[in-house]
């Protein structure tokens, strides 16, 4: 039975692998894209996701969201990693298609409320779409099949900041708002993430998997993402975390996870990171406890991720 | 040479062995113990205080500070941990002597300048009073020989939240204040002192060492302790904190350190939280990196420095 999905993303580069996975794989119904800034604003995040999805012949609504955080100002768009139109500043073709004349939120609201109880959301960017979302209807909590967030980290420290994971950061009071929202959740964080690395073998594979055009958007788009990681973490690949998410959906049997409750520190110098409380352990407060229980991906089998990803679209 | 010290406490069980050690070893010279609330309330810290240094036969001044937190209310004291007399609910002689008049904050700001450059604060608890002593002085960053802090948790998570130890939770402000000074400090947290573990055995070599009183003193009041390491955290033996600054002190060659910009959340869901930037790593910000440069304990030989403590009081 395929999972019917929303693909909530701000694409970037490892968004774009995600997104080819989500639009070619057996088991997952792609029910549309929701945009928001992130690693480059709205409009270019639109135009990746139509584009992703014209090269792949599919036709899949693609609605606008979130320019900005809830509250925050905005930060930059980190052009060093994913280029500053996202995709690794390749040349790509013109779109042709549009985006949905709906709103991120409302794109959620109506395609959840169509279908209650089948659709999970699959968010890979700052999860502003989400609490929009909720904001418009806070019964989805009771009405979605579940929400797979990537982002977070809960023991790896934070990678944009000491102890905050990027799309937590970019906007944590939203991270806040969707977190303890109290629908069935599951974070796939910097934990899990860095634990698994795609290799340039599995870009040849995947380059030549998916033939031109999309092969040669995903294989050149990472080569600039590798040489990022090459120069700043000293690693010879690149890890994969938005495809972790769908990863996780569809092979949770390669990851281990903890049942507890889940906060986000919105403002201070820890702003961003996500605090986990295991169930069930004690506290000097009882202000840990008092979100609802989710689960938080601590542990993966990384090598088998990446085989996974490379297969899936090969 | 020895380290002319001023031993900071709020005791507490495993305060009052590293008094026994700051009593005891020949390479410290103890100028004065100053006291806290923190493991209980700052008039039984200054009667323990007072009690140890007599139960040695030394006469040392105990200079009485902070009540409670500068900024926040006082969380209650954990009883469970400690007892409520802070030394495992055991009977204790009466105390001979008296506080010195003056404040905790205005001993140190005394000793230090009685002897600039030789005196190194040594702190195992709430640090509100390295706080106060700034305020009276703030040129004491200059004329301390440097400053250890047990406190604080860089990877480990946190005793009593998620990520943030009791020292630094019970008093964030302070903690923001005196880890971001400017001065040499180096913070002694739980990513070293959960990996020491005193025995049983270690603690009979202890009793027969000291010889009657503090011996039974410390290992009465230990055998309490360990009843609260045995059934709220499944450990046998405990982790003797207070002891493992004064290891580090004394014993720097059985630890490993990192030189970053630290600081300290002081509200939300982090609060009391340390967030350790590794010097030279950049950040999304430079927020993380404008602290002052301070050492961290991120790795020990555990059972080298139980072995320590041991052999110390022995
Ligand atoms: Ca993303
Ligand atoms: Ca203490």
């Amino acid at each position: 039975m395929p999972h019917p999905i929303i693909f909530d993303t701000d694409p970037g580069v490892d968004d774009a692998q995600a997104i080819a996975i989500a639009l070619r794989h057996p088991e997952i119904e792609l029910l549309g894209m929701t945009t928001t800034y992130g690693n480059v604003d709205v409009a270019t995040a639109t135009r990746n996701a139509l584009l992703l999805a014209e090269l792949a012949g599919q036709a899949v609504p693609v609605a606008q969201g979130a320019a900005g955080p809830l509250v925050k100002p905005r930060h930059p768009a980190p052009a060093h990693i994913h280029g500053a139109n996202g995709l690794g500043d390749i040349e790509l073709p013109t779109v042709k298609g549009k985006a949905d004349p709906r709103s991120a939120a409302q794109f959620i609201v109506d395609t959840v409320n169509a279908r209650p109880g089948d659709v999970t959301l699959v968010t890979v960017g700052p999860v502003g779409n989400l609490a929009a979302a909720l904001q418009l209807d806070p019964g989805l909590i009771e009405k979605v099949r579940q929400v797979v967030v990537m982002g977070g980290s809960i023991r790896e420290g934070g990678n944009v900041t000491p102890v905050a994971e990027a799309n937590m950061f970019n906007d944590p009071d939203a991270a806040a708002r969707v977190l303890t929202a109290g629908w069935p959740l599951t974070l796939v964080g910097l934990d899990v993430t860095h634990r698994c690395v795609l290799t340039q073998s599995h870009m040849d594979r995947i380059e030549a998997g998916q033939g031109r055009p999309l092969g040669r958007v995903l294989a050149e788009s990472y080569a600039f993402y590798r040489n990022f990681y090459r120069e700043f973490l000293g690693i010879d690949g690149c890890c994969p975390h938005d495809s972790c998410a769908l990863a996780w959906l569809l092979r949770p049997d390669l990851f281990t996870t903890a049942r507890g409750h889940l906060g986000v520190a919105t403002s201070g110098i820890a702003e961003g990171q996500t605090v986990f409380a295991p169930e069930g352990r004690g506290f000097i407060e009882t202000r840990w406890s008092g979100t609802p229980l989710v689960d938080v991906c601590l542990g993966v089998d990384g090598d088998a991720v990446s085989e996974w990803i490379a297969d899936t679209l090969t």
